[in-house]
């Protein structure tokens, strides 16, 4: 997870680029506030890159820095993972896949639908904090894991987080209700809470797979780089008409990628031929 | 799926409700056309919709509907799906889940890609011709399936359609390049190619999973229904605003609807707390 | 499911081949009392017969008579399936691959355990009465599902058997507690609880796949009757060998079953080198 | 994995237990060959112990050796699985879980067929060479990769073992195809091979899961160390029958295992009742 630059001297500035999800809700607030102070082409949401990155990387490196953490084992472990974004998604798959039976809570009715339907089991985070040996967190907001939920809590859960920043998990009400204390790994801390059960934090509730894992591998940060910079090129020759506004990545260079993408793995798909092309823009035929 | 009823006599017409991908494709191209005759809500638009009755239920009942006019097993089988859209996601699902290996064809770059990360073998259809047992177009387009496709298809090939209409497989081109034809079970047309292979269509190139099977389960056509009904009734208190276009379901309606479903199946989720409201909306916190 | 022919008149009678496990069950409890009347070849035990028939055409075919007979959309619901051997092993693997969530009830603690690590929910019958949505008995024992079981079912539950014969489901019990019953659709009995709850046992709990589906398909039906031809022709070979008792399928005749089956669909493996051989037979190198 | 202590001295020797496929195997030889010299308790051979390390411990841990020594993007991947015994079917469950698509080579062709029918491609080491990304030997056996296959591999392939011993990749044959090597990272060799390709190998060809992981997780070794103290204590109370051969774990003891663990995750199984154990019994009833 990548974040542009921040620079005092803003003279001369043509714009910048941004890479995350809640990074761009920020910007996108700024700019509302009218606060923003250069153009932002947001890769974030590039097909090419939040499809992906968000998703399969998210998905393998998170479960690379709990297993890393912990060495525990997945299969036939209750996992919970706290949002069913893109993110949410792609650990959700992940830690299915390792084994485990997963659990999602979620805050939007449609994503919480959809988790129903691709077999998951959805319930209130108070539901499933009772349940649960693992819970990770990855909704952008913040205390999605608090006090009424560590109250609830098996001995010797694990909590960790690989959304956005160290506030998803209440740490200072976990700290509060803890009589201690102790690093039984590297990133592992176990609370022991006054009723005698154990709580393992993780990487201090910071990105689980920067902090214990290496982040997204290249294979899919390529295309979010590609991304990058196609758009700061796009930003170069077109600056004179950008305004200090949040940019989505223009279409056609998010395609570009994605074909350069498929073409460095030595995939070839179809083409629309002329016919096909005239088929789908008319609304005679077939109808 | 279901169309809008036609009338000739559009006095007082006050709007219609689409349920289709390809209804609303034909509906906005007839509006930008000029020729619209009364507003549309794109009801297909609705996530409560596409995110589910073109996944969940063209799966199931596409899987159903060849199962049913085969008696095919699918474990060990090549099963190749043409077109990674909602339908087609949900078909490759469903495909895999009942043990086939699953082949993708896609003609867009994103899509295509997607499909590679969800574990699939992407190629083009020329390749997959040559390799899959059963084929399903699930594309909204045409001739997806033709005469350079037969060419090269193994003996006892099961070819279908589960998308628009009966023109994703050029059946005129079947017909052409076979010595005779026969039918071997209800719905099962058994083609002789002049070279001795034989090609099985399967309910002559239409919607499968309505031909041989029932269609999509009412648990997931509910749904579709609730903004199909919603939808008229926003038409109605709302008409007089109202302009010859297509129009997407109103949010609120839309998540209301997801909401209503939930209850249905007795799942309780979460709801943001003000101080995450708070978080989500602003830009000074946590950055 | 097959079972050998009987005849009262033995004279002359060579020997049988017993298809289901079951069926194996009952020959070698027979064997043990001294009243089995002539060898059997237990072709059920064939790696090539078990291993496939019971788990995957098992598997789809009991998915396929459960949509069929009801139309009911699987992926979000819960599916209970009692006994975790072949049988039903390959139903929970096509369950979930359906989009269940699947809930699996066993009596041997090893398979409730495998049950787990493959990342299934395990709990008593008791418990899970009061969870699924569909449930489906694949025992080869009797009252899986009796009268404790559909006193806690939710309204609308599906019960079937798939599993040895009708009397997996105490239907005698559930008739004495329903006040009426009614037909549905073809093979669904609606029955009537006093207390006002509905439950839908399909096909009289006879096999379902038998019942509304088509039983296994062909594709691994192959293999079973390669066994039953190949096991007659051992036994005309061998007989006078051979005694009134049950006997595995030569494991020779297993392994060319298995060959020819890989032949037929193309498929080609690797050959152990006499090096290799060597190796797997020895002790002194590589310990 | 482990091993059990060997002595020179062996006087007042009891017996010993072997924890590993390969070490039974050998065992096994050596009681052929009457050279074993106390008796043996094949722990492996135990259900609680070759059902679930093999295949949940060894899945696991090895996919995680493999990320830790590369950090390279599973979903999207071409992972070829040498062996599909159990430790095969646990990788390739997880290599899949992770959105890679497997390829499978055997030399039984049962095992093999399964293969097929659980939806992996199946094919032989020459073919599967030209296509994989990752390669992972898991036979037991040597040479399973060898010249004839690195000739083949695309450039950057990724070749590993998690099998029994490094003697299952070729590495004196790759040292002489290769012009140069390096260290790209820990774990990591990259061997230039002369026609300019690369191809990675991982942890010197020993068991990657123990070579850049941590090997098997504590819950899964848990019940094989269960099995080696209750057969330690076995032996000591049986010692007096037992002789110098190889010994499977007493089938009550193993059962007992699998529900110590059961009750240890506070899961819950129905239990026989005295009606059906009579039925599974018998054999007048229900046929």
């Amino acid at each position: 997870v990548l974040h542009t630059k921040r620079t005092d001297a803003l003279d001369g500035v043509i714009g910048g680029t941004e890479e995350t999800t809640t990074g761009v809700m920020r910007l996108r607030a700024m700019a509302r506030e009218g606060v923003l102070r250069y153009p932002i082409v947001a890769v974030n949401d590039a097909d090419t890159k939040h499809l992906f990155d968000n998703r399969y990387g998210t998905g393998q490196s998170t479960i690379d820095g709990i297993i890393r953490a912990t060495n525990f084992l997945l299969a036939g472990s209750k996992f919970v993972v706290a949002g069913y974004g893109w993110c949410g998604r792609g650990l959700a798959s992940r830690a299915r896949g390792a084994g485990a039976e997963v659990l999602i809570t979620e805050v939007d009715p449609t994503k919480a639908l959809e988790a129903v339907m691709d077999g998951f089991r959805v319930m209130s985070m108070n539901e499933a904090a009772t349940i649960g040996d693992v819970f990770c967190t990855v909704t952008g907001n913040k205390n999605v894991l608090g006090k009424e939920h560590f109250e609830g809590m098996k001995n010797g859960a694990i909590i960790c987080n690989s959304g956005h920043f160290n506030v998803e998990i209440d740490i200072p009400a976990l700290e509060k209700m803890a009589s201690s204390k102790r690093t039984t790994r590297s990133f592992v801390e176990e609370y022991s809470m006054k009723d005698g059960r154990k709580i393992n934090l993780l990487g201090e509730g910071r990105l689980i797979n920067l902090v214990s894992a290496e982040g997204h591998p290249p294979s899919v940060m390529d295309m979010s780089f590609a991304d990058q910079a196609l758009s700061v090129e796009y930003m170069v020759k077109n600056h004179q008409s950008l305004e200090r506004t949040v940019y989505r990545v223009p279409a056609d260079l998010d395609k570009r990628v994605a074909r350069l993408k498929l073409e460095s793995m030595g995939i070839k798909i179809d083409r629309l031929t002329p016919e096909q092309e005239e088929y789908l823009a008319g609304w005679s035929e077939g109808t």
